[in-house]
């Protein structure tokens, strides 16, 4: 099956992919459900009468016709979701009966004219720990070689809590925060604009499905059910606020001044034929983390930095997902073990996905090796050891196919100057 | 003024309290906003039309008539709380010519026969680690006397993100969780049952007015309006589980088995009588913490257990809400210092409160020092040093006025066994 939609080799929005976002228009501001294609997203707010299958007839007006966010269509089930996209992948055909190749100008809106939105309203926001080259990278620093990672570190997927409030969508900017932090330790702490603001080169999945009730766990076997579909995400840092702050009950602030994401959610389904055998466990999880199957995603990753008054980007660091130790089957089985209610439109995250070579590294704090060294931005002839006022940051990812890609967009955030004291 | 409702002394729900929840009743199953009284509630849904205050009258439909949950409620202002709490008393007097006497049972429900909601759609869950004996007991059964605090803990109000889809309502069953554990530090860890399940005593305040934006802080001297009122909280505590994940991102699953809070939430208006001396800070914190008005209230504060097959609670601590170091106003502005996006229904909480004698320890943790010694249940027989299955533990407070009480209720659990592994 082709599309009569034609897309670019580089496009991340092959109709292998097919993601959904929520979008609204200048002439409709109307907040509403699309799917990005090439250059275009098609409007299913005006299709969802279109979706005839047995089990979307009766949800699609609801769901895809009326809903202003992706939630409706996130509570659903993998069924749900297959058959949606069967009828997307329909409606864009060549070929089939149900193509709207002749009335395309009705329901394909481009790509430059849309505004997108979060793409759901996120109940609980989770940020992990699973990529093993960056907690190594991180512990050496702060702890040194041998004791780099924690004792618990390979037994469960170490996360946290993040501040859900502050989870914005690509190109809000983001103002570097003002905090306490304590720059000479024989001094007391002080109040003032971060110095060491960075970015993390995550990803993270939307929880879909029913909730599981309070109590009820959602054993590993049944952990891809609950997982709709993945975005890719900055998690701005402020490290030095992050250092004085954290012990012992972990990051709060250093976070809370933004995490961006892309508006684009890519489906399992879409990321399906770029499954990668999972990262070697030793020792192996106590069986309630426990899969054999392999459910690790080859997902090229990169940042890139734009300076201010710049005009080019550059490149400074490009990792993979496939480097992350622990599988998002495992951090969702993990995360509700204890009987944690988890409800569709909540979000988990990677952490940091730095790779074994210094180039893959997800943050300046790795980059720059804790400000040792400057990172080049060679088009610009800068250098930087971590963001600077004005910086132009984008977090991109994308599973080359065979000339197509299943990419995520971009995730950009743009560094603005602390508000004056 | 006086109520024509008559509320005996002990009765948390006095005329000089009028607390807000969110009932049904079992002839009528909608949710809505009711104003606690001595034995009744008033069912604000029947009587919006009759807020005609020049703030309330154009909202009071949607506001009051219509809500499912208190957040359009907490949206508003200071000045839209004030008038509404006038327009309920005058309702409630023996004498305001607006008052509902003679047609009391049209408005009037028994609470006996009310089933009670989470007050408010919670949007993010703060937890603080506010009070400076809890933080000293810990901290000395962990790390030893002398270094019983973090060298930040005088300085900032300490926090973590909690999770805030399992925040339920009083009488919620918590069920015991599995999870991963180290028994021996010489063994790899297992996973079961939660050995050491240990409640916490709480309060926390619903934050109310409306969203500051991304990047803008709530100054300490606006905090004030964004405090719309408070309820009192166990955050159950799963204490062998904590030990082994907690390092070194802060607690994650060992509190995500539930945490309860009363239903009825207190407005500030009413406690400001009880508006007490703050902790002396020493040394004084930072500028933007800093507020020299009294802002710490004196509110009694206990927890009882009532262990399976008896019919009696005993209360195995005694606190104070004033031993708080850390006032709600300084947890707020520090909060937001950095940005953060402070949205109405966002709860914050306290942390355990623990003064500073032995039996106003805030947790099994500190009341059995860590396991080392028992706790006596009298009425029993029985003893504890952590929760049994069956348990039934009651987190309570009231503020004690001159021949009345302004309380916020019980706030009820019984632990279940764990799921069967």
């Amino acid at each position: 099956m082709s599309s009569f939609v034609q897309v670019d080799k580089d496009s991340h929005f092959s109709y292998e992919n097919l993601p959904y976002g929520i979008f609204s228009t200048g002439d409709d501001g109307r907040k509403r459900v699309g799917v990005a294609i090439g250059e275009f997203v098609l409007d299913l707010s005006k299709l969802w009468s279109r979706f005839k299958g047995p089990l979307m007839s009766g949800v699609s007006k609801a769901v895809l016709g009326e809903a202003e966010s992706l939630n409706p269509l996130m509570a659903l089930s993998p069924g749900h979701w297959s058959e949606t996209r069967s009828t997307v992948k329909a409606l864009l055909s060549a070929q089939d009966p149900i193509s709207i190749k002749k009335e395309k100008d009705a329901f394909l809106v481009s790509m430059k004219g849309v505004q997108m939105h979060l793409p759901a309203q996120i109940g609980d926001y989770t940020d992990f720990y699973s990529s093993i080259d960056h907690a190594t990278n991180v512990g050496t620093m702060f702890r040194g070689k041998e004791n780099a990672l924690m004792p618990n570190w390979k037994h469960l997927p170490v996360g946290y809590h993040g501040r859900a409030s502050s989870v914005v969508v690509s190109g809000t900017p983001i103002q570097r925060p003002n905090g306490q932090t304590k720059p000479l330790e024989t001094e007391p702490p002080t109040f003032g604009p971060c110095k060491l603001m960075d970015f993390e080169l995550e990803m993270a999945f939307f929880v879909g499905g029913p909730e599981n009730e309070l109590g009820k766990p959602i054993p590993i076997d049944k952990a891809q059910d609950r997982i709709f579909g993945m975005v890719v995400m900055n998690d701005w840092s402020a490290r030095d606020i992050q250092k004085w702050e954290y012990v012992p009950l972990g990051p709060f602030l250093a976070k809370n001044m933004g995490t961006t994401i892309s508006p684009w959610v890519v489906p399992l389904e879409a990321l399906k034929p770029f499954l990668t055998s999972n990262y070697p466990q030793e020792p192996a999880p106590l069986p309630y983390l426990r899969h054999d199957d392999p459910f690790n995603f080859d997902i090229n990753l990169q940042v890139s930095i734009k300076p201010e008054g710049t005009s080019k980007e550059d490149t400074v660091s490009r990792s993979n997902f496939k480097h992350m130790y622990w599988t998002t089957k495992q951090q969702l089985a993990h995360h509700s073990a204890t009987g944690c209610n988890m409800r569709p439109g909540d979000l988990l995250a990677s952490g940091t996905i730095s790779g074994p070579e210094e180039t893959s590294y997800g943050s300046m704090l790795e980059l720059s090796w804790k400000g040792s060294k400057a990172v080049k931005l060679e088009s610009s002839g800068q250098e930087r050891k971590f963001l600077k006022d004005g910086d132009l940051v984008n977090v991109s990812g994308y599973c080359q196919g065979d000339g197509f890609r299943v990419g995520f967009g971009e995730c950009l955030g743009k560094v603005l100057p602390a508000n004056p004291l």
